[in-house]
């Protein structure tokens, strides 16, 4: 059990997600995308929040809303702890708005102990880390780190450019400049994933975040008539995809098993052709979904189902390839340790899912905690985590801080 | 090989196929779908070549087009050949039309001879033989003979009713009554799989028409995070059926090997959900396309699957069930009599696609012959049947309604 007494309120930030829960689309509960009237909506509420805490908030060219305070020596560069207020269709009852929350407390507790940092503190609310209606995700923590690539600012969605939602958010998209005053950024995120909660942990320090390798595969076979060509006679793509889901399943079973770190494989989309009762598949698309925290075993993986295919009547496309974000080790021990002043029990693992610190940790370091969330559920109404664990990663995050500040201020 | 001079002609044939096709939707070859303007206009066409053939076209209550020939003795009762000039969409370059201008060719053929059989002569292009924009097929077989479901009159596409579609194609569906004069129905159909011309056969006797089970299963499992979800913690709703799809068709093939008879069963229709590429499926739908000619044999296969499936997150629902129509004996046996006589070589077979003499062999005699179809392929552009083998067909109806015209006269 951790400490009675934490430097944070868990009233506080209970009754903080849910006044920002409640602002969601009408009859759609959880549903604030990025560049909507209700996520705008939302950020003007987080903003007076920011005010409150003695924050200063202020919109980037990135379009990322940003509540600062001012350390005692300006020139020594920014920590910040953030994530985001966007929220997928559905699900986005903690999914982001913990950590973003989280970040309040952390500064509503500086100005109850009246501490000054040595560094600038921002609290980030980074824009648009969910697949937006634009169908691209973490604008915000990538514009912000010169990561944006270029052509995404003309995507268009209903006639608007991103380029133009950003101006609309507050943004300044020709402005945009790479910092390079980053010191330190950590984040607070449900897990997402049922580990904490089966093992009984309260805090998850994030060792790394998990690459990720997207392959299309699509199986021909012949389409036939279903009652007339005997079974002897067939070349059923079903069939076929079946085996290979099954293949694709068994190994990943298996490396999960029995290789070190984080590995999945999921088979998320298939769909036949032409799909109609009384013919014979003749084909099939498969998109598969591959993570590894060890690209060596991504590799392996990858090998393996192209010598899997090979000689088969199967296609196979990488269409996109995200190597892993290792997260800073200092952070990861002072996270670890601060958890452990606390009494909250702690274990080293991976994420499965992208963040926004996986982009700012390419160009600073960065780590980030996950705290518990109900059944492991997540992107989705019955998303939940508890107040409590929250309030013990705020903590977590509030120790860490001032350990950081004390750390590169020597 | 067949014996050269046939009583009918390929060439005659070939022409009427020819023109018959070319009656189609603009821009989509052979399609000429049962109560669409087109579908009408080729039966106008169809009628002017029943009266060239010495026959007098009408349109029964049930919106068959028939066109008869009076036999010598009235009160004999009925001798029919027939099939269909409707198609699906986009295959119906043979599908149906070999079998109505083979029932046309073999009129020409009595009228070339100057034969007058002692029977009537009915040469009938029934109506909507395939799945119809109603949704349902073999409406004029059924309706002729009594079959029809009371409800489908009142099936509505696009604000008409089926009643409404039988009355503007000539048919009177107030004034049904089940046909009982029919003494023998024949019919030439294209095989619509591979094993005639496998085999290298001209003729298939058919001895049944398969009997059709149609089966929905549902797969539950749970829709996790694809990244956040261990592999050991999943419920891959995907990954149950891929087992039980490679199952069914283990369990399929092995029955089509070593039991008599016919037996088929595909998975045609199968989706999961929510298919997403970083989403675990949660659930997938799977409908069984089963045929049999032995229904001992789809009890136990669908007992199997039953049994299969016990105590899994799967539920199963017997969607429709139609047992197999076995043909006239006596009727196939003159057929195969006239095959030999003729010198075309043939072998007895099961359909495994329904047809209209299924429903006229329920309450009259009845049987049917296939001819070669290119690579066993129907229902797409590429079916085709050469002329030579439609004419061979044609010959052996010839042959074989003389000789029931003199049986059923003895």
């Amino acid at each position: 059990m951790p400490r009675g007494n934490l430097p944070v309120d868990a009233a506080r930030i209970a009754r903080d997600l849910a006044d920002l829960a409640a602002l969601t689309e009408p009859d759609r509960r959880w549903t604030r995308r990025a560049f909507t009237p209700v996520f705008l909506e939302g950020r003007r509420w987080l903003a007076e929040r920011m005010r409150d805490a003695g924050l200063d908030p202020v919109i980037d060219a990135a379009g990322n809303l940003i509540g600062r305070r001012s350390g005692r020596n300006p020139g020594r560069g920014t920590l910040i702890i953030g994530s985001h207020s966007d929220t997928v269709p559905d699900g986005g009852r903690y999914d982001g708005t913990a950590g973003v929350i989280t970040g309040l407390e952390v500064a509503r507790a500086l100005q109850d102990t009246g501490i000054t940092l040595e560094h600038d503190l921002e609290i980030v609310d980074f824009l648009a880390e969910e697949v937006s209606i634009f169908g691209v995700s973490c604008i915000g923590s990538r514009a912000m780190t010169g990561q944006i690539p270029a052509d995404w600012l003309e995507r268009e969605h209903q006639g608007r450019s991103l380029r133009q939602a950003i101006v609309e958010a507050g943004g300044d998209p020709g402005g945009l400049s790479p910092r390079n005053d980053i010191r330190a950024s950590l984040e607070l995120h449900i897990e997402q994933g049922p580990v904490l909660e089966t093992e009984g942990e309260t805090i998850g320090i994030v060792t790394s975040i998990t690459g990720i390798t997207r392959i299309a595969l699509r199986v021909t076979g012949r389409a036939d008539h279903a009652g007339t060509t005997p079974m002897r006679l067939r070349d059923d793509a079903l069939v076929t995809a079946a085996g290979i889901v099954l293949d694709i399943h068994g190994e990943a079973y298996r490396r999960a098993r029995d290789e070190a770190g984080h590995f999945t494989a999921t088979v998320g989309e298939f769909t036949i052709k032409p799909g109609a009762a009384n013919v014979v598949p003749g084909a099939a698309e498969l998109l598969i979904d591959a993570r590894a925290s060890d690209p060596g075993v991504m590799t392996h993986f990858v090998d393996w189902l192209r010598s899997k295919i090979a000689g088969r009547p199967v296609t196979m496309q990488v269409i996109s390839d995200n190597p892993p974000c290792p997260c800073d080790p200092s952070l990861c021990l002072e996270l670890e340790t601060a958890a452990r002043q606390l009494g909250a029990k702690s274990r080293r693992m991976v994420s499965g899912a992208g963040h926004d610190t996986a982009w700012i940790s390419k160009t600073a370091p960065a780590a980030m905690i996950f705290v518990p969330c109900k059944d492991g559920r997540s992107h989705c109404p019955e998303e939940s985590a508890t107040p409590e664990d929250i309030a013990v990663g705020a903590a977590v995050l509030f120790e860490t801080l001032l350990a950081i500040d004390g750390r590169l201020a020597r």
